[in-house]
Parts: structure tokens; C-alpha cells; sequence
């Protein structure tokens, strides 16, 4: 049942890259989702090597975006090389939030709008797509003020429309968008549009832990009925990884082999309620 | 220019009931926006008899709603009732969250929809307008699975449509809504429908707080370009009260008179920055 699982490395924080990758070959997971921060620390060339010897999926990397910074355009042009390097052809994209001491709202998102626009052609040119992820709306001002599915989908539209390119689409994360009443809906669409780059998953914890950052948990430890949204991303034919991506000091605490072991477990009782009838979701519990 | 203003009890906390309408009415401050159990500690009669003599207008009852409680229907006959007795036609819904344990989100958005299509008919009789508060997201697990305006409209014109009853609309308060890509479009359709019932303001402060709940500020204190919500809504056509509702551990500590007083300078700001063009909102700051 992993066949089609990912580790988001972020999830065992603990683990250097190279743990992170002989934690997943030997345990059978075949995708590895990565953070630019994390291969800088172990060196991009080796990184890539050791990636491509361990023939693990690279699902994708985080992270481009924070368009509303001064230095948005080189920084984002380097995380479209490294995904070359590394062998994946997926950026998550984190908008980046009001520039500090801002409000206007509306000129940070359409700063973010031309900026992936602007960012489009490079990508496309190394066979990269962009991955617009839509942040809960409690980031909106310090880190994405793209906050619903269907506003990252309006965004993915228009890069399209102005840049010609067609590599613009959306990373699906249960955790910031659950709550979202047109979310299925919208899943719908970015499936019809094949706009589905990347599929992450994990809880959300209640109540919010002081660190609002860090409130997410393992499948079926919150509230989120994360089967209902396999189902949904399933049904509009995507059939890439699911990627776990869990940001949580308790997880983060554990050792490595533990925490990917229960996300395996998680994983594998999770496929089976999916593909059960809806009722029966809201008992997935570890 | 604080004609227009009212203050909701909660802002100032360490008030009694009976403090809190002396403070406003020294303070030339027309409005007062209640909660139910600073008006059950002062006790209902006494309360009403006090808030007549006072001259105040009572501009909403807080709160109603909790729809996924068991006990939700005679709880919302009573806060209708109470509303009558303390001469307010508002009584502010806040829809509630999942039942304990559940994740079924969609059942509990449609225990919402037929909660107040219910409620409905008992508060038209008696003259009441149910006011749905859509609540950030954060708090859509355990507060409010009401998450933004446009569902909010929704669910106001599915009562109407069920019930036959015109008296249902929203409470539009920014520190909830700020973050929505759809807000000014559902503003304006909330308002061409003679919706908004209550209009309440304060800001979203970042970081968010230790406890989530209490990260409101004074207006000016945070990242919401207020004076774009008041234009927006004077542009409806609303004319009334602007009611300062603000959860802060340090506003709480402070003493009553200091936060009216800030309350008042605020909003006299507000009402010039509301006035002035839109460029120049964004350096509004006590």
C-alpha cells in the first residue's frame, strides 16, 4: 500500500537527507518530497546524486514563491534549477505574504500573480511545473496571501493566459484547505484542468497549538475527514503520490524510523477508508 | 464622529454591565453591543430596565447559533427572547463547530442550514434579525463551520427560501473575513440583499496569540486595511452602527475608560481614513 506514498522530509526533521533517504528505501516508500533548505545543507550536486542512486521519486520541492519579497526572481529561477538537478518536476510555489508593515491586500496578490506569470516560462523551458499551494488563511499576512483552492486555480489561469504556459497548476494539502465550503468543488476542477502537481496530507490539530505553524498532525490525529479528500483527488484521475508533510514538535521529537512508521501505518489505513463508503471516514484513527 | 460608534461589552471585559453603559454614555458613545452572560450576571429585567433609562441603542445580542448542540433550539428561543426584553433587533449566530469526536463537516453545515431555517419564524414574529457571523477558519472546527461571507449569504438566502422569512442575514466582522479573495464581491451582494445586520470591527494581529482567540486588536493595531472594509460597506448603502468587538488579553488588562478612549480615538481616525482616498489607508496607526 506505499507504493504511492511520499515522505515530506520536513515531516522527520531530525533526519539529515541522507537518513531521510535510507529511512524510505528501507522501508519501502518510494517518493521523497524535499526542502531546499535541507539539500543546501548536504550540497545540491551530491544530493542529487544520492537521489538518483537511491531511485526514490523526488515529488517535489519546497519551496519557490514569497513573490513579495525584493529578491523573488533569482531566488525563485535557483529553486526551478535545483528541482533540474534533483530530478523533480514539481515547485511548490508559497506566495509569500503583506510586504512588512503593509496592508494593501490586493497589490500583494496581484504582485504574486505577475510574479508567477514572470516565473512560468523559465520553468517551462527546464520542464518544471509550478505548484501554487493555497495556505490556511491564518498565514494570509506573514506567509501566503493565496489562501482558497479556487484563488490559486484563478492564478494558475491567468499565468497561463498571459505567459502562453500551460505548467502552472496547484499543490492539494489537506491542512489549509480543508475548512474551504467550495473545496470540492474546487478539487474538481483543478483535476479537470490537470492543474493537480502535488497532493499533501496531514491532520489539523484542535486546539491550535502556540505555534500556529506547527499544528499538524499525523492522518487521523485532527479533524479533517482526509479520506473524503483522497477520494475527491482520486476521482478526478490523479493518480500520483500522496505526500506527507507534517509540521509538529512532539512528531519532530520522535525518532525518525518511528515517526515513518506511523505514517506508513497512517497511510495504509487511510487507502483502505478511501476506499470505503464515506460514512465509515470519520472513524480513521490510528 | 462617534455617533456611529458602538462599543461591545466583551472590548472591555473587566466591566461590569452597568459600568460598561455609564462608560459609553459619559463618553458620548450611542451604541452598545451585548453578550448573554454579562446580561444573565446583571440579570435580564434589570439589565433592560438599566439600557432603557440609559438611552443607548443596543446594536446586537451576542450570541446565538451553536446549532450541532443538542440543546441548540431552546437556547435560540431564549436569546430571541432576550433580545426582545433588552430592545435589540440583532441576535448575532455563531453557527458552531463538528460534535465532539466527528469530522463530518458537511453534516454539520447542513444541521446549520436547517438550525436557523428553524429559528427563522420564532425571531420574525417577535422582530428579530438573525445576523450569521461567518468566523475565521481557524475556528472552524470548534466555533463556527460558517467560514466565510459568501457562504454565510448562502445560508441566509436558503432560510428565506424555506422558511419564507426575510429576517435572516450576517454579521460582517473583519477580523474574520479580512483574508477572502471574495470578500468585497460578497460585501456588495450582502448588501444589495439588505443583509448586513451588524458591522463589526477590529484588527487581526500578527503573530497570532498563544490562545487564537484573542488575537483581535484596536483598529490601526494590525494587518487589516479597515478603511477599506468601512467604504465598502458604506457603499451598500449601511448606515449603521460600527461596533469595536476586540478578544486581547491586553486590552482586557487594561482599565475600561483607557480602552474606550482608545476605541473612540481609533474610530474617529477610521471614519477619516474611511473618508479620504484609498491609497491612503494603508498608514493608518494609533
Amino acid at each position: 500500500m506505499t507504493e504511492r506514498l511520499a515522505l515530506n522530509q520536513w515531516t522527520t526533521k531530525g533526519w539529515s537527507l541522507a537518513e531521510a533517504v535510507e529511512g524510505c528505501v528501507s522501508a519501502g516508500v518510494a517518493g521523497i518530497g524535499l526542502w531546499r533548505d535541507k539539500v543546501a545543507e548536504h550540497g545540491l550536486d551530491e544530493a542529487a546524486r544520492l537521489l538518483r542512486e537511491s531511485g526514490l521519486t523526488v515529488t517535489s520541492l519546497c519551496r519557490g514563491g514569497f513573490f513579495t519579497a525584493p529578491d523573488w526572481k533569482a531566488e525563485n529561477e535557483a529553486a526551478v534549477d535545483e528541482c533540474v538537478a534533483l530530478g523533480t518536476d514539481v515547485l511548490v510555489l508559497v506566495a509569500g505574504g503583506l510586504p512588512q508593515g503593509g496592508k494593501d491586500l490586493t497589490a500583494a496578490r496581484r504582485a504574486v500573480a505577475d510574479g508567477i506569470t514572470t516565473l512560468a516560462p523559465y520553468a517551462r523551458e527546464r520542464n518544471v511545473k509550478l505548484a501554487i499551494e493555497p495556505l490556511h488563511p491564518m498565514f494570509c499576512a506573514d506567509r501566503a496571501v493565496v489562501s482558497t483552492l479556487g484563488q490559486a486555480l484563478d492564478l494558475a489561469e491567468e499565468a497561463e493566459r498571459r505567459s502562453g504556459c500551460e505548467n502552472v497548476g496547484v499543490c492539494v494539502d489537506t491542512y489549509h484547505i480543508w475548512w474551504d465550503p467550495q473545496v470540492f468543488g474546487q478539487i474538481e476542477r483543478a483535476g479537470a484542468q490537470r492543474r493537480i502537481h502535488a497532493f499533501q496530507v496531514c491532520d489539523f490539530l484542535v486546539p491550535i497549538p502556540a505555534d500556529a505553524l506547527l499544528g499538524r498532525g499525523h492522518v487521523g490525529d485532527g479533524v479533517i475527514d482526509i479520506p473524503a479528500f483522497v477520494r475527491a483527488v482520486r476521482a478526478t484521475g490523479y493518480d500520483g503520490f500522496t505526500e506527507v508533510e507534517i509540521f509538529n514538535q512532539d512528531v519532530w521529537d520522535t525518532p525518525g524510523e518511528r515517526t515513518l512508521r506511523t505514517v506508513i501505518d497512517r497511510h495504509e489505513q487511510l487507502m483502505r477508508a478511501s476506499a470505503e463508503a464515506p460514512a465509515s471516514a470519520t472513524t480513521l484513527r490510528g
